[in-house]
């Protein structure tokens, strides 16, 4: 349908003021000539200056003969949101026939039912003028993609609300855009992963990567083989009802559902329930902490190969998509080379390391998976020649494997650079494109190989009331990284577009503000919260692997209820501060200045807010943190004032930030550039 | 095992502040002698001063055999909650057999595993010292309601945690302690039930009452007659095994699940599917308002019975329960009126009117549940003497009707003084008892007769994301009226022992704390809500059925996201500022002129915080009433301040509290009493 869409770059370009941008005004849309669209579309039309206001008579007509069940749905969900946004009480609570109503504000049409499937048109046309809006597509998963786009123009003037008049075509970049969640290291309820299908919807992603088995957890019951529910989940797994739900609603979202088992390494789990799958003869119990571990699964034993098939001729028919994850990573084979038999059998069929016997154990289980007409893919270490090319390889190592996989006539994804549970800042997970940078290796015809991307939640850290703070907004920003043109490249542009998209995920159920206070209620014991919300926007949670040192110091039901889970990577007030800091180094002037002033005295006053709180548990090491940053707000304070400072107050200032730098509780100081890049310019008097 | 408990009142006695009770400082529990147990147990023993201090090393043995699953889910949330709101890394994740773990600080024992029926064994011992905490009970149920009792009593001394030296012995007064969710008018999806059905095990509750079909939807899938999924639940509805793990979930915590259907009126939903059922020949559609309406089942109609066999037999088995509801309300028969055949059928008969043609539709139902071992409750209406003495009426009329059924020799529990949808004072609820006032007009044995009673949460005008707030924390005074001694009847001692454990309900994800943000953030298109948050704590929603007048102002896809719905009974400000204007009215203390005049001057500051908003469409109506109070405010500081006013502002001062008294956007004033109490002793100058 629209085969031939120009990518083409939005005229505008803007010099935005970065707190503005990053406090956000209230609703931006009102504010800005920008259009608030994450991802961008492929291309954008201003028509004229129209406007079509919505009121209580806003209604939609399907112009098809019948509507599908997604278009029932998706249309149904609009006009709740649009209800709920804006207060209006719109009185035709459903999309009509076009028999049924004519004349609707909104008339929507599509072709046929889109299929769950690899390059499957999600395609669309969207076009307002002041009395109507057409939204057109071939596949009703179109439609649902323009659904979002229409909810993320909707603009408000005053009390009022309209759609602004324009012509949009859009289709996405790369066919793979996808979200793994580790429900293994920490399960969560059916719920908790609908509220994330919403929100993957609402940036048009349309993969959901379920790592259903690890060390920690086999989180799905196999009723022929029911130990695993029994002995290797704490209770705590899904029903086969429940996969069937959670597949059905993403469906509904036009979302694909892959599963994936961790096999023959991560697997714990599975030797708790069935120990007579090991390499070694032990005793297994469920893991609790973090890391790579031992446990394998035998590949020379036959009852491995009887369980697997146990395991995948059950979960097959729960997941329709054609694409079936094996894992595979981080096998490191100690007990693989501890086990006499196997190693004899690696002597004996000329198998000559541990890399080639697992290369025989996936195509052992290739071999299940094309039985049942699935097409197996796995983390970059399953790559070997004999696999057929129509496997996908999931790259978490780097490009360079990526590109070794798409150069050998694989398909392949890129998960390395979009580890949101690593907590790095938006920025680096934007400005990484699985294409690479523009010197990139491949030719065109290799490049096709490369299918996307998947932003990885890996769950060691994170629990059911902390999750959409660490996969939202983050993953907005891969969204768009896969959606649109490789050139929409501008991250304050884009973080810009998103505030307001990021806000109104609250409309789904995302906890990722509300929660926030529920922790900090929890951590003062239910005192004023004010003071450690202003210190919450100056700290980050520990980065990389630096939080949970070696894997033990948490074990999977440890509390995840102290102040580092409150905070997140961005912190907005570190963001501000350390930009401000930066201009006033080049260019002096008197504005950043002030702005400097004005979040040094902050700081100085929340201590003192701080300090007259009850003192709880886990606001104890934090009270040192607020303390020190107060003092030395204070010393910057006075050289930036009097512009001079004693030599005394220099080395208290040096010996300040030197405590500052180090990690408290878990967290580290964001502002902490800042403050160094002032104190950095001090004279001394 | 229990069988002599005493009743003993607590010797300690109040006298609190209101605002320091009902602000609530930092864990009251860690500031008063009080303890903090919500229902108040039948006998408290304060043997001394030890405690029991909680580390890392914290366990907890079993001293039976083998764990019941109950008691491994109950002492799992424990370990889980317990670490989570102290921030304490409790190394054991998990309760022991003994044989595994001698010497843990906690040691369980228990008879056998509950039953899931009435008058079960719930009693339960808990004694505490400085080196052992030993919890026994008849059954497991018991030891389900004893650790709440334990995490109640949780102290924090400082940054330590401990549980004081004490012996409980308790067991409730009622043995039916229902909370009623009605899924019909709006539906609310399994993780809603689950995280409620925690709330009711928190607070000792032992029913849910599952109101699953009204005019507005049929809410659980009959996979012999489809219609009503496909045509009469607008896709929202309960599949089986969803019924199924709501049941499991609520039966982990000791708590009984009743389904009702109501018929046969409430039952335009059936029509909707099946309207061969009807007592009218008409196009039925699901009902989208609120209110009494005609459609009813066809008494005299075979088919009737054979769908009604259909749905009972279905969903018999997924509710283990004795008792099954089938409501019975408000039938006006006007179809039957209409109908010729019907009125034909009753005079042939000698069916004399309406209520007895009822009471033969009944009795058909009857011997259906009976087929099952079924006993039958209904609402008031249902009472005929034709019906056997095990069905229960459940009163919603008047505490007469629940009286003229207990001495009929009807079993019976009340609801009427439960209703907390009508948004009433959680006082209101407390002070209702089931067995009246001291003047009962009952034998002892007649009252017998009255099991308890129950919570209704009718949902016309509450959805997912209010349904918390409406329900929490006033139904947790309903479960202590049915749990505790009648004799606990100290309003605001009740008060000061729930504020921790209703803020303590957030560890359950229960939101009625946190959506009352997020909710404000979306009126105010996500700008700063501080002034909201202040205007919210003097607005009430209409009371009873002011709101939503004649069922018809909201449809039920109305959109729920207003101020309104952001506001909630007992509005904290409102409550603590008529007290004060009580008090200085009687005392002219100047404390208490103070107190007022902190809060004049709030108003006030409020109203220019607010008038700085940007303005959005669901903003819009409030801005006259902030600016309102703050003119009222200001005259009467003027007049508190130099005790005198002019007869032009007296005059203005009426106008201003004439204007107030009304309704604005379905909320009121909460602080209006107060208001007018001081207006009423201005001196004119």
């Amino acid at each position: 349908m629209h085969t031939n869409i120009k990518k083409k770059f939005p005229l505008w370009s803007i010099q935005l003021q970065l707190m503005l941008l990053l406090v956000g005004s209230a609703n931006a849309q009102s504010n800005s000539g920008i259009l608030n669209l994450v991802p961008w579309p492929q291309e954008v039309r201003t028509k004229n200056q129209g406007r079509l206001y919505v009121d209580e008579n806003f209604t939609i007509q399907l112009q098809n003969q019948v509507m599908s069940p997604r278009i029932k749905l998706a249309t149904t969900k609009f006009l709740r949101r649009l209800a709920g946004r804006t207060g209006i009480f719109i009185d035709n609570g459903f999309a009509q026939l076009a028999t049924t109503l004519p004349n609707a504000q909104m008339e929507i049409n599509y072709d046929r039912q889109g299929r769950l499937e690899l390059f499957e048109d999600e395609s669309y046309t969207l076009e307002i003028n002041s009395q109507k809006i057409r939204l057109e597509a071939s596949t009703d998963i179109g439609i649902v993609r323009g659904i979002e786009t229409l909810l993320q123009l909707l603009h408000r003037e005053e009390d009022r609300f309209y759609f602004p008049s324009h012509q949009i075509e859009d289709a996405p970049r790369f066919p793979w855009r996808g979200l793994m969640i580790d429900v293994s290291r920490h399960f969560y309820p059916v719920q908790v992963l609908k509220r994330n299908l919403d929100a993957m919807a609402a940036f048009k992603m349309n993969v959901f990567h379920w790592h259903l088995t690890d060390d920690q957890g086999f989180r799905v019951d196999i009723h022929s083989r029911p130990k695993f529910r029994e002995l290797a989940s704490d209770g705590q797994y899904y029903t086969q009802e429940q996969i069937r739900e959670v597949v059905a609603y993403a469906s509904d979202l036009g979302i694909r559902v892959v599963p994936e088992i961790d096999i023959p390494g991560h697997a714990t789990s599975w030797l708790v329930a069935y120990p007579e799958m090991a390499s070694k003869d032990t005793i297994y119990t469920l893991e609790r902490f973090a890391g790579i571990f031992d446990p394998t699964l035998n590949p020379i034993k036959p009852i491995t190969y009887e369980i697997l098939k146990d395991v995948i001729d059950e979960l097959v028919p729960l997941f329709p998509d054609k694409y079936f994850h094996i894992g595979g990573d981080e096998n490191e084979g100690k007990h693989w080379n501890e086990n006499k038999e196997i190693q004899r059998f690696m002597k004996k069929n000329n198998i000559k390391d541990n890399h080639e016997m697992q290369a025989y154990f996936n195509l052992k289980v290739l071999k299940m998976l094309q039985n049942h007409n699935k097409i197996m893919m796995g983390w970059d270490e399953i790559m070997v020649p004999s696999l057929p090319k129509d496997v996908v390889i999931h790259s978490w190592r780097g490009i360079e494997n990526m590109e070794k996989a798409a150069q050998s006539g694989y398909k392949t994804i890129l998960s390395k650079g979009y580890y949101i549970d690593l907590m790095h800042s938006m920025q680096k997970h934007y400005q990484n494109d699985p294409m690479g940078d523009k010197h990139s290796v491949l030719s065109e015809e290799e490049k096709k190989n490369i299918l996307g991307g998947e932003a990885t939640m890996w769950s060691e850290l994170v629990t059911p009331q902390t999750i959409d703070s660490r996969i939202w907004p983050r993953t907005a920003a891969i969204a768009e990284r896969l959606w649109s043109a490789k050139e929409i490249d501008d991250y304050l542009n884009m973080r810009h577009r998103l505030e307001p998209n990021n806000q109104y995920l609250e409309e789904l159920g995302i906890t990722h503000i509300r929660n926030r206070d529920v922790i900090l209620r929890n951590v003062t014991a239910y005192q004023d919260i004010t003071s450690l919300i202003t210190l919450s926007k100056v700290c980050e949670p520990l980065k990389a692997y630096t939080r949970n040192k070696g894997g033990i110091e948490y074990k999977s039901f440890s509390p995840f209820a102290r102040f580092v889970d409150a905070c997140n990577v961005d912190a907005i007030d570190a963001i501000g501060f350390n930009t401000a800091a930066k201009a006033y180094s080049k260019s002096k002037k008197d504005t950043d200045k002030q702005k400097l002033l004005q979040y040094l005295q902050l700081w100085q006053e929340n201590n003192l807010r701080m300090q007259q709180l009850e003192v709880t548990n886990m606001l104890k090491p934090l009270l040192p943190l607020s303390a020190n940053l107060a003092k030395t707000a204070l010393l910057l304070q006075k050289q930036l004032q009097n512009n001079t400072i004693s030599n005394k107050e220099k080395k208290d200032l040096q010996q300040l930030l030197q405590t500052l730098k180090m990690a408290v509780d878990d967290i580290e100081l964001a502002c902490l550039p800042g403050l160094e890049m002032l104190a950095n310019q001090l004279k001394t008097n």
